[in-house]
């Protein structure tokens, strides 16, 4: 029976659907509830990663560090995880991390740029942590362009590195192809994280595991930016059917879900509209608002110009583009009208 | 490029999900979008089918037969269809439907059950209605049983066999047994229907279209029992995606899907700890709320109660069996404690 390793994702990924708003009473509840049914990583930082709380990226209720205490205190056999993503957060951050007591990083890059995490790789397994690179917007880059980047990360010394849909933007082939090379040429563990906004986050991951992955994210709740991550009790659930062994509790984890259900969640996460679109066109959830004011300014669909910033493979921190785009469309209708 | 047909069933699997009270105006303007995005075939009828307006099944609205007459009104080039158990509904219905404007059939018979189904097929074939034999529950029998049920269909004269996921509880790989070797051994053609209480719709329309099925369901916004259906306007975008001609424009299907969130959804389905249950059990929605009072009679965990009920294979109309199964649980746990 293969084994399977879970990091949930909705202490981080889902900072994004409350406004970063978590509080350290939610923190230590779910992490207590996760720890209890099992679940070998719990990630705890803001949605954008340690130092995410600013102007640009919304200020947390609480400072990340904090909440990872919060975590670490009720965390029992289950590690701590962070997200980090160099250029927002820094060294001294994981290290103020690595003190709270979180013993995993995860070092996150956009795929074509895993040179960045070299010296953050590097220190997080100087000081003793388990390290994971993070290939965030996998969807953009070539199977070959993926695996030479994760290649980079495995040479800096990461333990796993992950593919990253961070668009929800894949099919299960787009994971198949790239897991696969992933598997046939490094040596470290594969992992995969998935957004459902195809409502193909749960089909892509088995697809991740066939083809090899053997850590995989989850969110109970389906709580994260978008549509949200792999509904971590449904895919407990699916694995067990498979025969795959996740060592998670899943009437526990059902019973959290439902906690969370009533407490923490804000509204449901199905597929809106513009969720989906996001995952349609291949870009950040956090475009979906600059687009359908550039729409306003420029009557140029929303959707229309997301498919094309997708096209261009836009980037985080890119949202300039956006205006570019809506003007050139409008000025372009108008010439042929 | 492979060619598929699309019914949308919100206007009939939804009508569980506003509890049977779809409004004549509703019904139009739904009716009215899903036609201008060229969506072909649109299901009107009560959640349970032709005559499904009772005690047992909850009292509709307005009569379903008037439904389907406001929807022929704006259907333009769609054909609007029924849906008919017989037991619930009679030959006498499917006239009325008929006379109606209905043009397509959907007669629905457990899994096992086919050869209810030879009268009402014939006389719809006759009747000169477009006809499709709907096996329910196809989780729970195996790929051969499906087979030789379908075949009783087929011979019927069915035009289309169905093979309906009714609990949501199949994976992929359930989905292409069943399907291949339907495929392999009938003429006619080949449909899924899916829900997506394991996550699973898009992904099994997916196996079931490879597979070899053209027929396939969804239902906009997910509007569907349990915790819904294959939502359409993100299978339409993702069939769009994998090259494959569905004839409908995503973008007014996403308009739909906007103004169906606005006016019509009570909540966003997404999947409860409640309907992913059902899906993992493999039983019917309709059992879960009885499973729960059995639960608090008996002591014992409702989940335990389905999943019990699931291996016994009940079906629709076995309600009574849940007190049954809670009480020899109650039972056995005394004795072994």
């Amino acid at each position: 029976m293969k084994k399977l390793l879970v990091t949930e994702v909705a202490l981080r990924d889902g900072s994004h659907v409350v406004g970063h708003q978590f509080t350290k009473e939610q923190v230590r509840n779910v992490t207590k509830q996760l720890s209890a049914a099992g679940v070998p990583y719990i990630e705890v930082t803001h949605g954008d990663g340690l130092g995410g709380s600013s102007l640009q990226y919304g200020f947390s209720k609480e400072y990340d560090i904090e909440l990872v205490k919060e975590a670490v205190k009720v965390a029992g056999n289950s590690t701590i995880a962070v997200l980090l993503l160099p250029g927002i957060g820094t060294i001294e951050d994981l290290k103020k991390a690595y003190d709270a007591g979180a013993r995993m990083v995860r070092v996150a890059t956009h795929v074509t740029e895993a040179d960045v995490s070299k010296q953050h790789i590097e220190t997080a397994k100087t000081m003793g942590m388990e390290t994971v690179g993070f290939l965030m917007m996998a969807h953009s880059a070539p199977p070959e362009v993926v695996l030479e980047q994760a290649k980079l990360m495995e040479s800096y010394g990461a333990d796993v590195v992950y593919v990253t849909d961070s668009a929800g933007a894949m099919l299960p082939s787009d994971v198949t192809a790239r897991i696969s090379l992933l598997k046939a040429h490094l040596s470290v563990d594969i992992g995969f994280h998935a957004h459902n906004n195809l409502s193909l986050a749960v089909a892509n991951t088995l697809a991740a595991i066939e083809a090899g992955a053997n850590r995989i994210d989850g969110s109970v709740c389906c709580l994260g930016a978008g549509a949200g991550n792999t509904q971590t009790e449904v895919l407990v659930g699916v694995l067990e059917r498979l025969g795959y062994e996740t060592g998670i509790d899943l009437y526990k984890m059902l019973d959290l879900a439902d906690d969370v259900r009533t407490n923490l969640l804000p509204a449901p996460q199905d597929i809106t509209s513009g969720s989906f679109i996001m995952g349609y066109a291949g870009v950040y959830s956090s475009f979906l608002r600059h687009a359908v004011l550039a729409s306003e300014k420029f009557g140029v669909d929303a959707r229309d110009i997301l498919v094309e910033l997708g096209k261009r493979k836009v980037v985080g921190g890119q949202e300039d583009m956006i205006i570019e785009v809506a003007q050139q469309m409008a000025e372009k209708r108008v010439r042929v009208s």
